[in-house]
């Protein structure tokens, strides 16, 4: 093993329920079938899992009913993030006493322009305030929705002070430039893609794996790329699954993207559970989710 | 009264003690003294209150501070909104039941780009979820920082929705154009200015008063000129308030704002307790700070 955190990531959608809580039981099933089909661990509660639009204490059931439901704990990795400290080390703490293999952090997103010194004692006292060697954390850079972006001088320092705690970063900016810049200049940071295609040129450049969306309805294919990247023989292999999540991705984009993997999750997993959502986020139309279920139909289910 | 929420509130800096925690006893006295010198209410923990940088139990232990200090909870218009319904629910609820006049609620934060239907059932959401015919609702317009603007189409819907409970809106825009719409518009809908200089022009308009940084240093001028806006004979009293509102605002801008707020009142109230921030947002310099203060003595303390 190369990074602390490494391997296939989902970045796990949220069932909610009709009367608008999460739905722990559809959750719980979710977590172990993802696992199943090949996951090495699920990046719960990141922003497709609508994290943000929990409140604390449903953000704790649900972690919580990801570990009764059989995930080992070991193989959660929640967002536990919120713009406040006090909040942020409450969830953080619950996630490392539940035994999380570590937690992904947000920047405090609320006041905009800030700058790292900032930033800096936002983490440097969420850490502290955790107060536990157990906790590892996974930097969370996705400037176009949280519009902080987390710079290099940034992770240097936190790295400097914060040596083995702070070891990744999920970098959903989307682009394979600054993914290399990440795995240049911060050698001993876990870089996880938040985009599929980019999980593949990410590992050729020493890359940990990825924290995705696409995982929660081809995880198979994410684990035969990552199984499969470095070995010659499996070039066709590889080239084939990376095909399907590309595929399947663009599907995701057909429509507004976080709705549309719900809904292709309620057909997948056979439970219109999926087609709810917290606000802000709304539901597919019943058009637009015709035309995503007869989309998959064409790619083969 | 025209409004069913008016007057002069004061957007209250909140302070923060040495180790990070809300000095509840500095802050009782804040609202205590913001009365005194002519508020008729205290809009605690808006952006200027760094609400979104405190947990939910340290911003319910402010609000109890207030009022257990001797400020009547009548008075109080705490923002209460954080991202997600459940935690925006409890703390709107904590607020009515403690008595407050009303909540500010801001948009949820974190995904952009939504549209007004997610925007609308947040809010209905929340309302419902807080189940008390006592909620009064003031929606928060500040899309420079919140990233999420309020239509004109979802006031109305609100409006409609909710009559007599979405009662008001702060509008941070800072455009006087943007405040005449909404007076226009929306008839009944108490319009408070988030900028200081702006509260004269709003009250010609019909607007119901304001929500200022300002205020917490210059609050007896801001009530000046709203109890003499409208009487011919006080224009000379009006207009020199007006003046030291504005050469107090320029001063609370020369460097960073809010730090610049709180470094003002801690020479004001002369406790350097208020020179503490929590993160994203750090205090002045030693330089700084001294500059301010040079200027303070400058304007006349």
């Amino acid at each position: 093993m190369t990074h602390t955190i490494e391997g296939v990531h989902c970045a796990a959608a949220t069932p909610v329920t009709a009367e608008g809580t999460p739905d722990l039981r559809l959750f719980a099933e979710h977590c172990r079938l993802l696992l199943a089909e090949g996951c090495h661990g699920i990046a719960l509660l990141g922003t497709t899992g609508e994290a943000n639009s929990f409140g604390i204490r449903e953000r704790m059931a649900l972690l919580e009913a990801a570990v009764e439901g059989g995930t080992p704990a070991a193989a959660l990795l929640p967002g536990t993030s919120t713009p406040a400290v006090a909040d942020t080390v409450e969830l953080s703490r619950h996630a490392v006493t539940a035994g999380a293999k570590g937690v992904v952090l947000l920047p405090p997103y609320y006041y905009k322009g800030v700058g790292d010194e900032g930033l800096f004692r936002f983490y440097a006292q969420v850490i502290e305030g955790v107060g536990d060697d157990r906790l590892r954390v996974v930097l969370y850079h996705i400037p176009q929705v949280s519009q902080i972006p987390i710079s290099h001088e940034l992770i240097d320092r936190l790295m400097a002070a914060f040596p083995g705690i702070v070891c990744g970063i999920k970098d959903s900016f989307g682009q394979i430039e600054h993914l290399q810049a990440l795995c240049e200049r911060h050698p001993g940071l876990g870089v996880l893609a938040g985009a599929d295609p980019l999980m593949l040129p990410l590992l050729r450049m020493g890359g940990a794996g990825c924290i995705t969306a696409t995982s929660n309805l081809r995880a198979e294919a994410l684990r035969v790329v990552w199984d499969g990247w470095n070995d010659p023989a499996k070039a066709a292999e590889v080239a084939a699954a990376q095909g399907r999540i590309d595929a399947w991705r663009r599907l995701t984009n057909r429509h507004v993207q976080l709705p549309t993997v719900k809904a292709m999750l309620a057909k997948r997993r056979g439970d219109p559970g999926w087609l709810h959502h917290k606000p802000p986020l709304v539901a597919l139309s019943e058009a637009e989710r015709q035309d995503v279920w007869a989309e998959m139909d064409k790619l083969g289910g």
